[in-house]
């Protein structure tokens, strides 16, 4: 695979160019004078906005955080600025926002492409985070199969359940209560010893389901738990959906960005047979928050499912195609623009930056892993080498280390994280976050999204739980 | 009142001095070292996060697009600008986010208590739009009268209906059809000839629902509607709201920044009735999208309403009082940081200079509507002086001057407007939205938000109107 490093540059490296048939998808970094720089330049100008009039120097330092590259299309580039500046980035027409409208849709186009949806045809939205994006998904599989729930409420519905796993985010849950499931009929599925969906326990419960009467409606997997980040096995799990007629989404707002990778992707292997996908820029990919994408398999049922038709923003009789007025099949009506800045990202640092970025920052898990996976004071909270760059362990002071396992260590063991996390908020050294789960007493839970960490940043960390928690 | 003015100045002019019955809630501008300032630092140094150590020079230039104000008090500003780009503008508990989280907090009370509610007690968040507020409003009413629903889905509940107007905004009808109500249940109550609900005709509607065996639930006001910048009368639908015992929304999404205005903030009267108001800085008050707030009188009811206790991120044994950690309120988990640009800007303005913004804003449309109510070639959609900066017209072309009424002047009339307009996107001179309304045939909204719009402007427009539509 690609080698390692910090920021990408934009030429593809030799390791780049072979071929490995994880990445059919996959796509090389784009050169200069692209098409998308063309629409976006073309566009502009066809609508004869004359942005470039009110390009003034001083917006070109005005774009946020982001690192802006040096434009390879400098006009390009300056209309973007300057349009940024005149729409304060808001969209919800064409009209309103054209160059963040065609972006997001050739993005959202890309984004199919590499989960290997054929054309990358399907739907899809940028959404406020990864549990509407969730959402979404319960909304849409509920008006693909009871669209009249639309009109007449769930009670023109039978007794619907949603299936993901006890490890899954709180959100599904979450839009169970919120869209008028109710949370007991969001079920929860076993897991592994390493946080995996069992899929036969999915079976039984949708077996169980339909015996009592329900109607099993949609399975989440998810790619990359928010503990563990373990990756559910999408294929065994399609299976099923099949075979029941379900549902299947895939949450893959944490571990999404590893399709980057053809090192990684392998473990999404069948996510292309998904209905819906949530994937999340904004974490693994490192794009500054809000920047999640929902996409959707089949055309046109975002647009059924939200449509209102408000005649005061969708007017029909507008001079271009209202199919770019992407407004209507959202839940909200103005929207932030989230587009940008992963656009722009994804030109300063090509498909193969992104790889890089997440080749690299799963080598310095694994880093972790490996230095502390035999160390003297360490456990490992799941054996075996992570999924993703998550790193849980418990670190066990020397005064329970010979305690025999039972109640008393585990209610020490239980305190130990939370002391060490707040002597490290005083110190104002470091901070890692720690948690429960199921039956295991508070661990650290270490990960890493962000290629700028390096092996000694891993190494102070270490020596900091060590030197905080020595004495407890 | 206070007199117009472009940005204002920090002192408060001698007429903002005067007392004023509708605004015993509005302050005077905070003055240099004021509590706010003390908050962020004291919380900064308390947690010893150590962010002045990762001061740079050139954070100070890179927070966007604001107007940044030479700090009053530099050493807080500082540690703030340091917070954003060490933390990356996410929130959901306290220690990710402190200083964001005590800012939410204190202006959320602020603007509860301009709304009026006692000591501004309550709750309430930031959300990305006024569209997901008004959901979250309906969320909390139906938690509020039905709390098993969150559990056991709408089917736990019998059949209920929502009320709001038709010149109501469509997101009370997606949030009916999103919460799995139903569309239908979302009933469309009359309005005069301004665009006000008629408070006959909502309690008829409730008769007629309840004598039909349904449970009417909740009720939505509009204070500013999206098209006729209409306000309905607050206080005469809050006495059928608790005749009848339903929850009453406020949707003050655009018309909520007139509370800011002693001359303006009579048209929300009764506001402080309500059991809900949706307000979003980011309409009226110039704060750049998105910033909405959904605002609520009881306290606890979003907590109860949303929360799922997860347990990898709202850890009961944290060192803080973990009442801060607010993001299990929210249907989002991670949220975008909505509120440092308007914290930043009601430093920068104080609520005086917002009072100003208003004014001027509406002070402009009144001089566009003046020169056009008897201006030859002009027809006001509704007649007399508007309530909010939204000014509605047909422009005549010459060749429909002379033409009696009837379905051949109305199509006609109707292809003026998107005709205009097109003309406008190709020559790239201004852009002015229009709309149909019910049986009236497409015509032009003027809306003012911008408070740097001049009466050259508005004289420009209607001249380019003239310009291009003459020869219609």
């Amino acid at each position: 695979g690609a080698s390692p490093g910090l920021m990408a540059s934009s030429a593809p490296s030799s390791s780049a160019a072979e071929m490995d048939p994880n990445t059919a998808n996959l796509r090389q970094p784009a050169t200069t004078g692209d098409a998308w720089y063309g629409v976006a330049h073309g566009c502009t100008r066809k609508l004869g906005m004359k942005i470039c009039g009110k390009f003034q120097p001083t917006s070109y330092q005005s774009v946020g955080s982001l690192n802006v590259p040096k434009p390879k299309a400098p006009l390009s580039m300056l209309l973007l600025l300057s349009a940024i500046k005149s729409c304060r980035l808001l969209m919800f027409t064409y009209e309103i926002a054209p160059v963040f409208v065609l972006m997001e849709q050739l993005t959202l186009k890309k984004m199919r492409e590499i989960i290997g949806w054929p054309n990358g045809d399907g739907d899809g939205l940028f959404s406020p985070g990864g549990a509407i994006s969730n959402m979404y998904s319960v909304m849409v599989a509920r008006y693909k199969y009871f669209p009249e729930v639309k009109t007449k409420g769930m009670s023109a519905a039978p007794r619907l359940v949603l299936f993901t796993s006890e490890h899954s985010h709180y959100s599904i849950k979450k839009a169970g209560a919120v869209l008028g499931f109710g949370k007991e009929n969001v079920i929860l599925l076993k897991t592994d010893e390493r946080g995996r969906v069992i899929p036969a326990d999915l079976e039984a419960k949708v077996t169980d389901a339909k015996q009592k009467g329900y109607v099993p409606l949609f399975v989440n997997a998810t790619a990359g738990t928010t503990v563990y980040g373990a990756f559910d096995p999408i294929n065994d799990i399609a299976d099923i959906c099949e075979k029941y007629n379900l549902w299947l989404h895939v949450d893959g707002a944490w571990g999404g960005g590893l399709l980057m990778s053809r090192k990684h992707r392998h473990k999404l292997s069948g996510i292309e047979r998904a209905n819906s996908v949530t994937w999340n820029p904004h974490k693994m990919m490192g794009v500054p928050l809000q920047c999640s994408a929902i996409l959707v398999r089949e055309k046109g049922i975002l647009q059924g499912c939200n449509s209102m038709c408000a005649g005061y923003l969708f007017q029909p009789d507008k001079q271009y195609d209202v199919n770019y007025d992407t407004g209507d099949k959202a839940i909200q009506c103005g929207r932030h623009v989230d587009i940008f800045k992963f656009w722009l990202m994804w030109k300063a640092k090509g498909t193969i930056g992104f790889e890089q970025h997440i080749d690299r920052c799963l080598e310095i898990s694994e880093y972790l892993y490996n230095k502390i996976k035999n160390r003297e004071g360490y456990e490992m909270v799941f054996e075996g080498q992570p999924q993703h760059s998550n790193v849980c362990f418990w670190y066990i002071p020397p005064s329970l280390r010979g305690m025999p396992d039972g109640d008393e260590r585990r209610e020490k063991l239980h305190r130990v994280a939370p002391k060490i996390k707040a002597m490290m908020m005083e110190c104002g050294t470091t901070m890692v976050g720690y948690q429960p789960q199921g039956d295991k007493v508070n661990f650290f839970r270490m990960v890493v999204s962000n290629h700028a960490v390096t092996k000694s940043d891993i190494d102070f960390l270490i020596d900091e739980i060590e030197r905080l928690g020595h004495d407890l």
